[in-house]
């Protein structure tokens, strides 16, 4: 461990403390996609990127950068990052760890940048949850010329799009293409993030090495029945759509369980929503994951097929419109391969090698540049939620093994 | 059939079609207690009253009230009407059609209303529904005197509560009693309204009586669980909330089947509600009802057990408030007596009786006169929808009847 790195990893902590605090909830943490408080976030870690000595600037998808030159200006870079949005009712980790602790490593690298042979920048995503336009990994997306243009016309639950979000936030949706890199331009891209599940914890290891990441597919859904009187609409009459999608939310659950994938209804609400009136919509999410892409198609249909013959059965409509769909992505072996000697530096010469059931800005970005990913152990397993909690050390840890990971990267290629 | 009938109960439909518009929706009707529609909707009903010759005051439960003396000045009131509020994404004619044919029994009756032993009273009730504060009959509650303090402090989804609308409103919480009607005051209270259920229509029966009115027990339920990661937390570890109470919503269906009664979860939404976050939270409605208060009481211990039993065995914690809970009524015999001999001089001499599914104002009021009520056909037994829909002739039977029977009232008491 580095001399410095307890105080260095104090100071991720706090700043993950100062950062909580930049919230549109008063009883929790939200920082979601063109807000407000996304704005101010992006000022926050660009004044820390500033103080690190990094060049910084936004890029017109509301993404956050820093620059730091290496042996000579303008060599293609290696990017460290993680994003700065948050789900509702939030934790202080998700995606912040990451961004925080590569400010920490270019922050240590600064005074020597000039003998990597490579770029170093820092990116801060804005995008990777979707909590705001049920969208994922956009940031990301524009950064890998990905951007779909129907994104614009997608809007949060007060009807605002995105494209006037952007607006309102600065930015101009004409110039979106700008926010896109070239792959000769860049060496590559490492993410740190906290684990999100259990197994660091269970095997007893502060890091992790990610072979792959599980690609979502995310729907909406939407369950019509007829709203009726609650008390005078015999039950022959009924179609309760509300009934129809509590079907749909045990048979999510049984049949994940069942073709040993993830799926989820995070999202649930009925409509008209009076007390003594029959629900005549019920509008959800379902959310769907599976190590290989083609398991997780294949629950996808089991679920489409069950909830239909369900919705059938008590004539109600089943309407499925898919809002996102991310390939798995394999980590490339080379980067991955200085990511384990990162946390060998650390001690652990055997690190753990696990996939990643939560999506990652790493997913978008693989597609101009090869990507690697490290988790750092959190409690439980617990994330997206306010107990999201980690360790000094194995933060302390997670920084060492990253810029131990961009050293050896400078290694193989000087 | 009064030679003046089609053109009454065509100003009875206009004017459900004008007090349709006056909604704080634009794609549908919604008009709760203590809102800017609800002062607009008294106002106007208190100018048709006026014109039909009633003096108007509004008391201080917000419902709207009319009187025209009888032969001499003070006599006790034979009372009709009905509500004015209504559910979310309501119809026309639930309540409304009550009091406006009332306002045109009074019109009819205005000019030898010196020969009637009792004067009469007109009243639109404020609060029937409980759309806004997830109370029901707190007006005509207000009016039987048994008001209950702790209503004040329910509050709407913004989280104003009834004492800060009321005030809002122009009302005066401390006077509350002033709403509050003495027994020897009235001659008792007659309700017009519409079936809201397809028994009438199954029977070919324009008109139909009421033997008595099922109570209802309402409840807000909250399943508690943990919010987590979507995609991070293994199968073991969720205590997923929606599932366990989608588990719930289809017990409260199949129980209310088995056991012949009426059970509904009307209003029901996920938390935090992120479409990759595990629902730690679920919110939502319970409405119970059966022809017996004990057959009612029975379903909801059913519902009680099995929903604490399968939210027990997900380790989720389940919250069972009751907010609402009305005794079953029977209506009064010689008032119904009166019905049946105002739906007779309609031309049906032996009407269909029933009881009623829904709740109504006559329920509250029962505690302090006698009630009786008379049903009109609606199609398809549709309400608390926007398709609900009557016919010209039946509303024009159903003024011809109420008209009859008021005259029943006051040959029996002359």
């Amino acid at each position: 461990m580095s001399p410095e790195t307890p105080a260095d990893a104090r100071r991720v902590l706090d700043r993950c403390d100062e950062l909580a605090a930049v919230s549109s909830s008063a009883t929790g943490v939200e920082r979601v996609h063109l807000s407000p408080e996304h704005a101010r976030a992006n000022a926050i870690a660009a004044d820390w990127m500033a103080q690190a000595g990094l060049r910084t600037w936004c890029d017109q998808a509301g993404n956050q950068w820093g620059r730091l030159e290496g042996r000579e200006p303008g060599l293609p870079a290696l990017v460290l990052g993680s994003h700065l949005d948050t789900v509702t009712d939030a934790g202080r980790y998700d995606g912040i760890l990451g961004v925080l602790s590569a400010i920490e490593v270019a922050r240590r690298l600064a005074p020597r940048a000039g003998e990597l042979p490579f770029a170093l920048e820092l990116v801060a995503f804005s995008d990777e949850e979707g909590t705001r336009f049920s969208t994922a990994l956009t940031g990301s997306s524009a950064v890998a010329g990905t951007w779909h243009e129907d994104w614009w016309e997608r809007t949060d639950r007060d009807g605002v799009t995105v494209r006037q979000a952007a607006e309102a936030f600065g930015l101009d949706p004409s110039r979106i293409g700008e926010a896109a890199r070239e792959p000769q331009d860049l060496v590559g891209y490492l993410e740190l993030h906290i684990e999100q599940g259990p197994q660091l914890e269970a095997a007893g290891r502060a890091l992790g090495v990610v072979a792959s990441i599980a690609g979502a597919r995310r729907f909406t859904g939407r369950v019509v029945g007829e709203a009726r009187h609650a008390g005078g609409t015999p039950y022959p009459k009924r179609r309760d759509a509300l009934v129809g999608a509590g079907e749909v939310v045990l048979a999510v659950e049984r049949l994940a369980v069942e073709l040993d994938g993830i799926a989820t209804v995070g999202r649930l609400q009925a409509f008209p929503g009076g007390v003594n009136v029959v629900p005549g919509l019920v509008e959800f999410s379902l959310d769907v994951r599976a190590e290989h892409d083609a398991d997780r198609d294949a629950l996808v249909e089991a679920i489409t097929a069950h909830a239909r013959a369900a919705c059938a059965r008590r004539g109600l409509g089943l309407e499925l419109t898919e809002t996102h769909r991310a390939a798995g992505v394999y980590c490339d072996a080379e980067l991955t391969a200085s990511v384990v000697a990162g946390i060998a530096a650390t001690g652990d010469h055997d690190p753990l090698r696990t996939w990643s059931r939560a999506g990652h800005d790493a997913m978008a970005i693989a597609a101009i540049t090869p990507v690697a990913m490290v988790f750092v152990r959190c409690e439980d397993g617990i994330s997206h939620a306010p107990t999201e909690a980690v360790t000094l050390p194995d933060v302390a840890a997670g920084i060492d093994a990253l810029e131990a990971a961009v050293l050896d990267v400078a290694a193989r290629r000087s």
